[in-house]
C-alpha cells in the first residue's frame, strides 16, 4: 500500500522540518544549561541559569506558536497537521520540564545537590541529543523508519535508566538526609528531573505513532 | 478550500454548543467558590466551600456524560465527535483541578493562606471567564477564528503569569515559613492552583488544534 | 449507518484482542502484588514485592512494544491503529502507576501503612478486574456496547470512591501523624494510589471514545 500523500508532498512542505529541528536545538541548549545549574551551589548563579533556561522556554513557546500559525495557513503538509502540532507540543513539554527543574533549583535553593541529580541531568542531555537526531531523520520518515524506531527505543531505555537512578536517589535521600525541609526540596528536584525523561519518552511515543501511520 | 462539512451541519447540530457553554458555566461557578475558599481561614467554612465545589465537580461530570451519550446517538455533529469529546474532557479537567485546590485547603487545613495563593485564585477566575467567552464563540468557529486565537493566547499568557506568581510564592514560602508541615501544605496548594491554570491553557491548546482543523 | 469496516475485518485481525487481554492480565497480577506490598511492614519484603511488580511493569512494556510492532506490520486492524496503540498505552499507564506505588513503599520505607492505603489498594484491584472484563468484551464492541459503557461507568465510580477515601486519609494523616517526614512519605504513597485509580478511569475514557467511534 503506497502512502502516496507523504511522498508526494514532502518536498513541497519541508518547511516544517527545519522549525521542528530548531525546537529540538532550543531543547538541547536548555539541557546544557540545566547541567550547569545542577553543578553550582550559589543562589545567584542558580538564578542566572534559571533565567537563561526560562528565556529558552519562552523561545520554545514562540517557535511552537510559529508552527501553529504556519499550520493554519498551510493546506498541505508532509503529515497530518494535527500530528505536527502534537509533536511540537511534546517537544515543548520537554523544554517545560527542563525549565521546571531549573526553577525548583533556583526557587527552593537546596543546600546541596546530590550526584544522583547530576546523573539524571546527564540523562536529560542524552534525551535531547537523541531527539535532535530524530528531528533530522523524520525529514525522510519512511527511509529512516528503522533508525527512528531505534531512537524511540533509546528514549525508552533512557527513561528506564533514569527510573533506576531515581529510585536509588530517593532511598539514599530518606536514609541520609535528616532535615525534613531539605528532603522535600531534593525529592521534588529529583522528581522533576525524572519527569523530564518521561516527557522525552513521550516524544518517542508520538514518533512511534507517526511511524505506525506514515512509514 | 471550503470546509463545507462544518458550515453545512452547524445549524442542525448546534445542540452541543449550549451544553459546552453549560460546562463552562459550572467551571466559572467553581472558580468563584474557590476564590471564596482562599479567603477564609475557618475549617468549617473551608469544608462548606469544598462541598459546594465538589457538587459542581459532580455536576460537571454529569454534563460530560450527557455530552458523551448525545455523541453516541448523533450521526452528525459540527465537529468530529472525538474533538467535542476531548474538549468536554478538558473543560472537565479544569473543574477537577479547581476541586483539587479546594480539597487540599479543606483536608490539609493550613494555618494561613498566602496572598500569592489568592492571586493565583484570581488568575483561575480569569481563565474560566476567558473559556466561557470562547465557548460562546466556537458556535461560529470560522467567523470567530481571530477572537478564538486571541482567547488561546490569553489562556497561554495567564498561565505564564501564574507561573511567575508561583515562583515568587515558593521562594517566599521557603524563606519565611519555618514549620516543615506548613511548607508541605502550602506548597501543595500553590502547586494545585498553578496546575489549574495549566489545565485552562490545555483547553486553549485543544481549541487551537480545532481551529487548525476546522477554521 | 453501517460501520462495515469493523464487522468485516474483526475476525481477520482478532490477533490484537488476546494481546490486549494479556496486558490486562499483567495489570491484574501487578495489582495483586501491590495489595501484598501494602500489607507488609518489612523492608526486605517490600523490596521483593517491588521487584516482582517491576518485572510485571517491564513485561507490560514488552507486550506494548509487541503490539506496536504488530501494528506497523498490519494493514488492517479491527480499529484504527492509533486507537489500539493508545489503548495499549493507557493500559500500560495503569501498570506504571501500580509500579510507582510499590516503588514508593520500598524506597520511602514508611514506618506504617494506614488502613486507608490498603482500602485504596483494594480499589485498584477492582479497577484491574473491571478492565480485564472490558478487554474480553471489546472483541465484539458493538454487541457489547452496553456492557462496555457500564464498565466505563464502574471505573468512573471507583475513581470517585477512591477520591473520597483519599480525602479522609489525608485529613487523618495531618491530624494524627506528627512526624513531618512520615507525613511526606504517606502523603506521597496515598497520592500515587489515587493516581492509579485515575489512570484506570482514563482507560474507561478511551474506551468511551472508541464506543463513540465504532459502536
Amino acid at each position: 500500500m503506497d502512502n502516496s500523500f507523504f511522498s508526494r508532498f514532502a518536498p513541497k512542505d519541508s518547511k516544517f522540518f527545519p522549525v521542528l529541528k530548531q525546537l529540538a536545538d532550543v531543547m538541547s541548549d536548555a539541557s546544557d544549561l540545566l547541567a550547569g545549574s545542577l553543578q553550582c551551589s550559589d543562589l545567584e548563579e542558580r538564578k542566572v541559569f534559571y533565567q537563561k533556561i526560562k528565556d529558552k522556554e519562552r523561545l520554545g513557546d514562540d517557535i511552537s506558536h510559529h508552527i501553529f500559525d504556519e499550520l493554519s495557513d498551510s493546506f498541505v503538509t508532509p503529515f497530518d497537521r494535527e500530528d505536527i502540532h502534537m509533536l511540537a507540543d511534546y517537544l515543548d513539554d520537554v523544554i517545560d520540564r527542563i525549565n521546571s527543574c531549573a526553577k525548583r533549583i533556583a526557587t527552593y535553593n537546596p543546600k546541596g545537590i546530590s550526584n544522583d541529580s547530576i546523573e539524571l541531568g546527564k540523562i536529560v542531555s542524552k534525551d535531547t541529543e537523541c531527539i535532535g537526531k530524530a528531528m533530522d531523520e523524520i525529514v525522510a520518515m519512511r527511509k529512516n523508519a528503522m533508525q527512528l524506531k531505534a531512537r524511540c527505543k533509546e528514549l525508552h531505555d533512557l527513561e528506564n535508566k533514569a527510573d533506576d537512578i531515581y529510585d536509588m536517589a530517593i532511598i539514599r535521600l530518606f536514609q541520609e538526609e535528616k532535615d525534613g525541609i531539605e528532603i522535600v526540596k531534593n525529592k521534588d528536584i529529583l522528581n522533576e528531573l525524572e519527569k523530564a525523561t518521561d516527557a522525552a519518552e513521550r516524544v518517542g511515543k508520538i514518533l512511534k505513532t507517526m511511524i505506525v501511520k506514515y512509514a
